[in-house]
Parts: structure tokens; sequence; C-alpha cells
């Protein structure tokens, strides 16, 4: 279609591309087919009955707040509400240091949009949150990435990486997405340590951290961070914390939070003023009647159990039908199970054959922001039921041999 | 408070500001004030009950796909509805050309994304929407103006600044916020005129177009636009045209659209996936139950008769305690009254003065990109209830008149 808009898209449209992954994730959403590939929640176990009760409640109690226009630093008692739940966890903060945000993507968003200048240097993991690289390419970002292992970021690879000049650095040091792999408690002192000698701050990106099936809790990177520098471990303000309603309560409701340094809060609610207003309040009011007196404490007990059970269903499986010449990662938590195929097998193409066979995945080289990982692919285990796990696998590791056979 | 992140924000958040407006919006919501500052729908007239139904049915009926991660595009049978709504207006389009957005602050900010380099100069009215400079000053845009009077832009004007190289028009044609005026019938043609002659398109901002309170609806820009071009009036492509539910059933639920061709929409998608992943499915949802079956027609028609009421009221008022060497708007819809003080008379310092008898409104000079202004105020007339509004412009009006008197 011809029309007076042609040649007037700006210099960064043109950087925008369709990205692979949700392309894939478009036809892994066919009902005929056995999808791993997105990183959804279990739709069974959505707690429906509570969100209705609190639409009844919220709209007959705080109706008038609920449908009209709200400030754009979010409703309150949801902000305390984050505020005590996290420090509970060792972050020692209020509610100034929170911005509710559009889900997690936007403050990732809103994060590139205060910091990024064309051409800084991000150091992420290898590999990592896609969510992210696509957020700060659109501000002219520039990756440099430090490989990953069983114990998270290879810290002893990471100084030498720092000394490029570095804005941040971004991790998911709990059951990371893609791999779900933990960072461990060693490396996680490493890397403050590490940060703090080259001066440059740290973004952790933390969805799962309530989502552990085994093994205790292992105190956040903000929390260490503060722990070092202070005797009361006062929130220091070095790390930005991000994190989510989104695996906990519902992805729908597109609620989340950053907890930052109040003169950065403040940046970010500027920022998003421009961006999108104000989160809903709706939502927020919801979220936070949903969530209160410790429901969602209790909620996340029966998530951790589903999807324990789901991950023990997928590792069983996995044991069982796939080929020898293939290794998975272990979870202790999270959404996800990370394989690696031999070098020589490209995941595009098993795809491709699993898809002929009603089952899907994700293809892991998108994650890699410096290239590589075509031999990986991404098993998420909380959305398909046990039954349909073990029927998926089964399917997907006859192409995997198939194609191994085939190949060598 | 000393961070790491100390001297790391971006150059684009050193232009960031604090919205003058904004702290005036947040002083008049204190809840002593009469308050004729924000662009608030009336809380009294939402419809409450209609939105608990609607939250219960789409929850037992829709309950996963309310509460589960949703696709970018939106949700179809919301598109679908938008689309049809859109062709009884006379703006032919499909789902294809329609994107939700979390509010039309979103859509502002997504067309800078997609549209706008650093130094690209966007014409605007003066005085023109505040949401709208922003949004695109964020993405490094240059303002020019064409002044606005009782029949809207002066189109008369239009032609030597459209020959500065201007990369599109924006224009509110119907009781525009700040002013409440409309452009008229022969201007809107010759607006589309000029456009064509000098292949520059257009983005209509309609929040208020079906708040109507006298006289017969005006054709859109973007209606008239197609006419000229096929005897169809097929979707012509060259205007963006933007509307949301913001005015119609609640703000809280920030719940705006696009319409735009395919190819930009798809644009505007990818550059959404970015910033916030996807406008809530939850909020849709509702939003697509409380609407559908022609519920939202009939609201609005109660919209219309409490505001026109209110309207009058303003009008009434002011006629009535207004010095005569004010002068003001006749708004035939939406939520404005502007009012034009002696040159002499900065309206700040009314504001300052008002607020000590609890009367707020906002100062028109942030309005004008091109400076000017100083003199002007904008009234909302839909937010109070009759009694207070007559209340407040009496107190206003002797605030008013003390300054003359004193200034004289």
């Amino acid at each position: 279609m011809q029309t007076l808009w042609d040649y007037r898209f700006a210099r960064r449209t043109q950087r925008m591309k369709q990205s692979a992954i949700r392309e894939l994730l478009s036809i892994a959403a066919r009902n005929d087919v056995i999808s791993f590939a997105g990183g959804m929640p279990a739709p069974e176990i959505f707690p429906y009955d509570k969100f209705r009760e609190a639409c009844d409640t919220a709209l007959r109690e705080k109706g008038a707040e609920c449908l009209q226009y709200g400030s754009t630093d979010g409703y309150l008692p949801l902000r305390e509400m984050i505020a005590r739940h996290s420090t509970r966890y060792g972050i020692n903060v209020t509610s100034e240091n929170i911005l509710p945000t559009s889900g997690s993507q936007q403050a990732l968003d809103l994060i590139g949009r205060i910091f990024i200048n064309p051409g800084d240097c991000i150091l992420v993991e290898s590999p990592t949150y896609l969510g992210a690289l696509q957020a700060w390419t659109a501000y002219g970002a520039e990756f440099v990435s430090v490989p990953i292992d069983d114990d998270g970021m290879r810290t002893d690879l990471l100084e030498e990486r720092l000394r490029a000049g570095i804005k941040f650095i971004y991790v998911l040091p709990n059951f990371q997405n893609p791999t779900g792999l933990t960072l461990s408690y060693e490396r996680r002192l490493q890397l403050i340590e590490l940060a703090d000698k080259y001066g440059i701050p740290i973004i952790e990106d933390d969805p799962y951290g309530q989502l552990r099936y085994e093994d205790e809790h292992l105190p956040a990177v903000v929390v260490l961070d503060s722990q070092t520098r202070s005797q009361e471990s006062c929130y220091s303000g070095n790390v930005i914390y991000l994190s989510t309603f989104s695996k906990t309560l519902a992805p729908g409701i597109r609620l989340a939070w950053v907890i930052a340094p109040p003169e950065i809060i403040n940046k970010l609610v500027l920022s998003k003023q421009g961006a999108d207003l104000h989160t809903s309040t709706f939502n927020q009011i919801i979220a936070h009647e949903v969530a209160k007196g410790g429901y969602l404490n209790e909620h996340v007990k029966l998530i951790r159990k589903v999807y324990r059970e789901r991950r023990d269903v997928m590792l069983d499986s996995l044991e069982e039908h796939m080929p020898q010449e293939t290794s998975w990662s272990h979870p202790k938590g999270g959404l996800f199970i990370w394989v690696t195929l031999p070098e020589h097998i490209n995941s595009k193409a098993i795809f491709d054959a699993a898809l002929e066979k009603h089952v899907a995945f994700v293809p892991g080289a998108p994650f890699f922001p410096e290239g590589g990982g075509e031999n990986t692919m991404r098993l998420n285990f909380s959305n398909a039921k046990p039954e349909m796990i073990n029927e998926g696998i089964g399917r997907l590791s006859r192409v995997v041999k198939d194609h191994i056979l085939k190949n060598s």
C-alpha cells in the first residue's frame, strides 16, 4: 500500500527485526502442538476465583480509584507491599525505591531509555534473556558476553571484559532464562567484588527467584552487595533489581517492578510518563488485593509443587529417551531446561522436523548475543501437563536420534 | 545517595524535565481543592456494575486467556470490534489496521519510536496536547506550530510551514486539548489538500470525538482523506488515527488504539514488543466484554448528558462571574474550556493565588511548543460536580478580578 508515510521511518526502525523466536512462538501456539517453546505459566493453577473476588471487592470498595487515572509512580499500597516482601528477603527498601511497571519488559525498556547512549556496551551472560537484548538494541546498545556454566556466569572470565568500558552488567542469577542455571554463592561474591573494583553497576533480573524446587534460597546479588557495604545491610543502590508478578500471579495483568535508588526511580518515572503515563491502576489494585494477607506466598507453594513435578517428569523423560550424545541442565527452579546437542547438529533443523511431529521448543542460537549456540535448545516445562511432557519429549527424542544418525 | 550509577545517565535523560504541569496536577489532587486542572472523567458515572459483571464473566469463561501472556498485536475480538465501530464512522478498516496500545500515550511513544530521528520537525497546533510534545521530545523532535482560532488550526498559515521540511502533521480536530476548539469542515479539507500537495502524512488524535454536545458530527480527517482518493472511501493510509477508551469507558484500564496501514502496524508491533511485550490481555478482554452489544454507545449517551450539563454550568458561571476583560472558548464537546486573560496577566500568578482559595486549573503556557500563552488557562469541566463548578468558578473569578485591578 502506497501512502505518504513511505520512506519516513526513523533510522532506528531499520534496525528492528522481526524476532525469529516470536515467529516460532506463534507457530508453537497452534492447538495441535505440544509446546515447550514459550515461557508460559501453567493455566490450570491460575487463581481464578481469587481474581474474581479481588475484582469484585476492588470495584465495590475502590471503584473510582480502579477506573480513574493514577499517578505514574504507582499505587502506594502495592509499592509498600513489595517493599515489605523485599525486606523479608534482605532487600531493605521502602516504597520510595519501588516503581511498578507494565511488565518487566517495560522495566528493561525504561532502563535502556535512561542509561543507554548509542554504542554503549552492556555486559551480559551468554546465553541471556532475549527480551533484554531486544529492548536495549533499540537504544543502540552493543553487547559483550561472558559464558555460563553449571554455576552460572563464568566470573573467572569477567575481569578482562570489565576493562573494556562497560555501562552496566546484566545478570539473571536464579534459574536463568534460557538455561535454567543458577549463579553460585561464591560467584555472586566475585561478581560484586569485580563490579566494585571497576566501578560498574549491576542490573539483577529475578523473575523466577521464588520458584525454587530444591536446595536453599541464595541471597540476591543486591543483598550481598548491600551487606558488603554496611553493617545494617541498607540498600546500597549499586544493584537495580527487577522482579515481576508474571510468574507468581499472572502474566496477563502485565505487572512487574523495579527496585532502585530514589534518584533513579525519579528518572524512570519521568521517562514512564512519556511512555505510557502510568500502569493500569485497576491491575495494580487487583494484584494488591489478590496478593495481600499472605495469599501470594501460599499460592507460590502450589506453583512450586506443580512445576517441580513437571521439571522432574521432563528430566526423567529426557534421561529415558534422549540419545547419549546429548546433555542438559538440571535446573533447581524456574521454567526451563537447556539441552545441548552434538556440535554438528543444528537445533533449527531439529525444530522444523519436530514441528512435523507436533512438538515445539525454542532453538538456542538467538539467546547468544555474540553468536554460537546453534546446537542448543530451550525447553519449557511449566506450561504442559506431565503426560504431554512425556509424550512430547518422546517424540522430540526420536527426531534428535534420527538427525544424529543421518548426520553421523 | 552515592552509587555506581552516578554519571551513567544517557544524554537523552539530561533532556528530560519534570513537567511543570505534573507538579501542578499533584498539588491540584489535594482533597480540599476544587480542581479544574486534570483531564479526568467524572467518577460518578463510571460503569462499575458493568465492569464487575464483565470481570466475573471474563474470568469464568475466558479465564486462561485473561491471565496468560497474549500476543503483541492484541486481542482479536477487540480489534474486530474497534474496526466495526470505526467503519460506522466512515473509517473503512479491518482488524489488520488496528493495534491496541497501553493508553494513547503509548501510541504517541511508539509513533515517535518508529518515525522520529533526532532533529525531525513535527508540525503541531499551538497550543497542543502536552503528552505528544513530551513523548516526541524524548526522540529528539523539534516542533513547528500553527496557531489555532475558533475554527481550529489556521490552515491559511499552514502552507508556508509545510515548506520547511516536516516529518508529519499532528492534529486534534475535535474539542482539542487544551482549547476545546474544533477544526471546521472547510479547514479539514484544506488541511488534507495541503498535506497532499507537499506529500506530508498526518496523525489525527481523536480522544474526544464521541463526546459532542451540540451540532452534527464532522467527518474525521482520515475519512475525508480517504474519500478524496477513492470512490469506495477505502482507507487511504495517509492519516494515522488514534483514539482511546479512556474518555468513554475508563482511563484506569489504560487502553487505546492506533489505526494505520498494515505495514505501519507491523512496525509498531515490533517496537511494542521491546516496549512492554503486550497490553494486558485481561484489560483488553474486559474492555471488549463491557463495550460489546452496544453497551458502550449507550453509556456514551449518559456521559454526553452529564458533561454537557457541566459544560453549560461552567459557561454560565464564567459569564456570570468573570470580568469582561477575559474571554473563553465555547467548546461543542470534550472536556475543556480555554480562558484568555488580558495580555499583561500571568496565569501562573493566578494559579498560585487561586490555590490559596482552594481552586486549581492548568496555566496555558506549557501547551505552546514555541512559547507564548502566559495569559491563558485550561479549565476542565468533566470532573467536578455542577455545584462545585459554580463555587470554583466564583472563587477563581474573584482572584482574576483582584489581579486585574492590582495590575491596572
